[in-house]
C-alpha cells in the first residue's frame, strides 16, 4: 500500500497537470468553466464551514467550494492571485497523458479543474458570498488547518504554500523590481526587462520549498527517545527535534548537526522514514530516526526550553491513552506523532 | 560506516558552529586571526590551483588558501560578502559544545576558522594575490567543481550555495528594498524598517535550498532501468530523471509526478537511497529508487530528448568499463551515477 506512511497534508487529491500551466488558452477556458472549483483564501487561510453550529474552534472543517459565477469579479481583478491546483483524479484513471492529448473527446469530459484565489477583499465581504452556513476563515492556521479531511488537507497544503510565496515574494530578489505571476501561479517574472533573472533559469522565479529535518533520536539502549519542548508549547508537550537543512548539507548531516546544536547529543546512523509538506508557510518536513552515540543533554536555550530522554512505556502510554502525567505528544496530524508511533511499533533493535 | 553512501559535495570537513554566527565579537576576532583560512570566490567559483602545468581543464584542482594579511583590504570593503564556513573538526573531537563554552582555554587553542569571500575585484587582479602557481578560477562549474577532493568539495558546496544566494537575493522579496548581510553571511535583513519581513521569522531572510528528486526507475521485470537524456547532454549520455519538489508535495509523490511527466511511465513504490547537495546554485538532490507500474515511454519533449529502458548488463558494462556503445552514464561525482551503481549492486528482487 502506497499510503502506508501517509502523513496529514500529503494526500494528492488532484493531478497537478503542470503541462497545462503554460497553456493560457486552456487555463482561461477552465477559469470560466461552470464545473471548475474555486477555493477562497484570505490572509493565507481558506474559507471553511464548520460542522459545529456555534463553535469555530471545535469540530471538523470543510472547504467551501465556489463556482465561477460567484467569484467572477474576483478572478478578473488585477490584484487577485490565482493558482491552478490541478484537475480531479479520475476514479479509474486512464493514462493521464491522454488528458494532454487530442483524444480527450474520446474519453469523455475532462475532470473539473481547481483554482485557489487570494484577494484583497475584506474577509467579512468574502464570507457574504457563501450560501453555506457556519462559514469562516481560520485564524490560527497551525491549529485550525489540522481539522480538514486528508483529501482537503493535501489541497490546502499545495494552495497555501504557493499563495504564501506570492505574498512574500512579489518583488524580484535580484533587482528589487515588481514581478508578475505567470504559469498558472507557479512562476513570477521580473518586470525589469534588463534583469539578470530573465536570462536563463533562476530559482528566484519559482515557489520556494524549505527542506527541514525532523528526527526521533533513539537512546543507545534502544528503549528511550529524546524529545524536547519549546517555550511556546502547551504544558507537558514534548516533540521531536527539528531544524532547517542548510546550504551544502545532506539530510543525514543536518540531523546530526541540529540534534547536537539543540540538545548536545551526538548522533550516529540516520534513517529516513517519511516526509510531510507543512504549509506554514512552505516547509518539507523530512522525518528520520536517528541513533544517539552519547546521552548527556545540554540544551540550546535560545531554541529549546527542555529536552529529556523518555522511556518507551511512557511514550506508548502518551500516544495511546492521550494526555498523561508529564508527557503529551503532538497530535496525529504531525509527522512528529507519526515518527514516535513508528518507533514504538518497532523492535528495540534498530 | 556513516560514509557508506557518501556522495561528492557531501563530506562535512568543517564544523559549522552556527551558534557563533550571532557572536559579532568572536567573528571579528576570527576574521583577523592569522590561522584563519580564506577562500576567494569570483563569479561564484573558488580560486584553485591545478596539478597539471599547462592545462586548466584536465587534472585535479586544489583550493587556494589565503591568510588575513593577504585579503585584509577585501575583507574590509563594503561590497564584499563574507561567509563564515565553520571551524576545522578536531581529529579526536572533544564534545563540540565545549567550543561554545568558557572552558575553551582548558582544551587548548581553537581550531582554525574558515571564511569564503566574494568580491567585485577583477578575477585577474585576485589571481595576482596568490603565491601558488597554476592558479585560476574555474569557468565551467558543472564540470570544473567536480575535480576537487571529497573534503574540499564539501566546503565548496556550502560556500557556493550561500554566495549564490547573496548574489541573487540582495533585494527584499517582500518590499523590494535593499538588504544587508548578517549572522556570518547566513541571513539578510531588509533595510526598510517598516517591512513585514522584520516582524517575526520569515524564510525571505535565509538562504534558499531547493529540494529536487532524482530517481532510478526500475522496470517491473527488475532487470531494466529507465534513463533519459536532455538535448544538452554529450552524445550517448543518459542519466536518471529528476525534478524540483513542488509546494505541498512529498518526496515520493514528486518522484511519481516527475517520472510520469517526463517519460509517461507510471511509478508505484519509491525508496529513498541517499542525497547530495548540488551547489548549482543550491539544490538538494534527494536520490530514490522507484518501481515502474507501466512500461510505455512517452517523453515530454520540452525537457527530455529521449528516454529508454536499459538492460542491467548494458548498464553494468557502462559503469565498470567506461564509455560503451550506446550508453555513457554520468561521472562518479553525480548522485545519478551512485544510484545506478546502487541498483546494479542490488538483487533483482527489490
Ligand atoms: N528557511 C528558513 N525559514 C525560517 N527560519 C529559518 C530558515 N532558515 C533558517 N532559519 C533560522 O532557523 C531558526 C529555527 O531553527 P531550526 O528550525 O532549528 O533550524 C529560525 O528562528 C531562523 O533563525
Ligand atoms: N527552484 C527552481 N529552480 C529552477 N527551476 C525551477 C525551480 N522550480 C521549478 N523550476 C522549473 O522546472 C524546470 C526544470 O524541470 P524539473 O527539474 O524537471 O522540475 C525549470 O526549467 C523551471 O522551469
Ligand atoms: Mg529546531
Ligand atoms: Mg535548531
Ligand atoms: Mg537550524
Ligand atoms: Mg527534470
Ligand atoms: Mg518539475
Ligand atoms: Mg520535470
Ligand atoms: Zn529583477
Ligand atoms: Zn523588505
Amino acid at each position: 500500500d502506497l499510503r502506508q506512511q501517509e502523513n496529514y497534508f500529503s494526500r494528492e487529491t488532484l493531478e497537478r497537470l503542470s503541462c497545462k500551466r503554460t497553456d493560457k488558452v486552456w487555463l482561461e477556458e477552465k477559469q470560466s468553466d461552470p464545473e471548475t472549483v474555486y477555493l477562497l483564501f484570505s490572509n493565507l487561510c481558506p474559507m471553511v464551514s464548520s460542522s459545529q453550529d456555534d463553535d469555530e474552534t471545535a469540530g471538523e472543517a470543510k472547504l467551501c467550494h465556489f463556482r465561477y459565477e460567484a467569484v467572477k469579479d474576483l478572478v478578473e481583478k488585477a490584484t487577485t492571485v490565482l493558482v491552478f491546483l490541478g484537475v480531479e483524479k479520475r476514479k479509474k484513471p486512464p493514462s493521464s497523458s491522454s488528458l494532454s492529448s487530442s483524444q480527450m473527446g474520446e474519453v469523455g469530459r475532462e475532470p473539473p479543474a481547481w483554482f485557489a484565489i487570494s484577494t484583497d477583499e475584506e474577509a467579512a465581504e468574502l464570507l457574504k458570498r457563501s450560501r453555506e452556513k457556519n462559514c469562516f476563515f481560520p485564524k490560527t492556521p497551525n491549529r485550525d488547518l489540522l481539522k480538514l479531511s486528508e483529501e482537503e488537507a493535501g489541497v490546502v497544503a499545495q494552495a497555501r504554500s504557493v499563495l504564501a510565496w506570492h505574498s512574500r515574494y512579489s518583488f524580484c530578489p535580484t533587482c528589487g523590481s515588481s514581478t508578475k505571476p505567470e504559469e498558472g501561479g507557479y512562476k513570477r517574472s521580473c518586470l525589469n526587462s534588463t534583469c539578470r533573472s530573465l536570462q536563463g533559469v533562476h530559482n528566484t522565479c519559482y515557489p520556494r520549498v524549505d527542506p527541514v529535518v525532523i528526527m526521533l533520536v533513539i537512546h543507545p539502549d534502544g528503549n528511550q527517545c529524546l524529545l524536547g519542548r519549546k517555550k511556546i508549547f502547551p504544558v507537558n508537550m514534548f516533540s521531536c527535534l527539528a531544524g532547517f537543512i542548510e546550504p551544502g548539507e545532506t539530510i543525514e548531516d543536518a540531523v546530526r548537526r541540529e540534534v547536537e546544536e539543540e540538545s548536545g547529543v551526538k548522533v550516529g546512523p540516520v534513517q529516513y522514514v517519511s516526509c510531510q509538506p507543512w504549509p506554514m508557510p512552505s516547509n518539507l518536513m523530512i522525518g528520520c530516526l536517528a541513533v544517539a552515540l552519547s546521552t548527556d543533554i545540554r540544551v540550546d536555550e535560545n531554541e529549546i526550553e527542555e529536552a529529556q530522554w523518555f522511556p518507551r512505556q511512557q511514550v506508548i502510554d502518551s500516544v495511546f491513552r492521550g494526555v498523561q502525567k508529564g508527557l503529551t505528544v503532538p497530535p496525529r496530524q504531525t509527522i512528529a506523532h507519526q515518527l514516535i508511533k513508528h518507533w514504538i511499533g518497532m523492535n528495540s533493535n534498530l
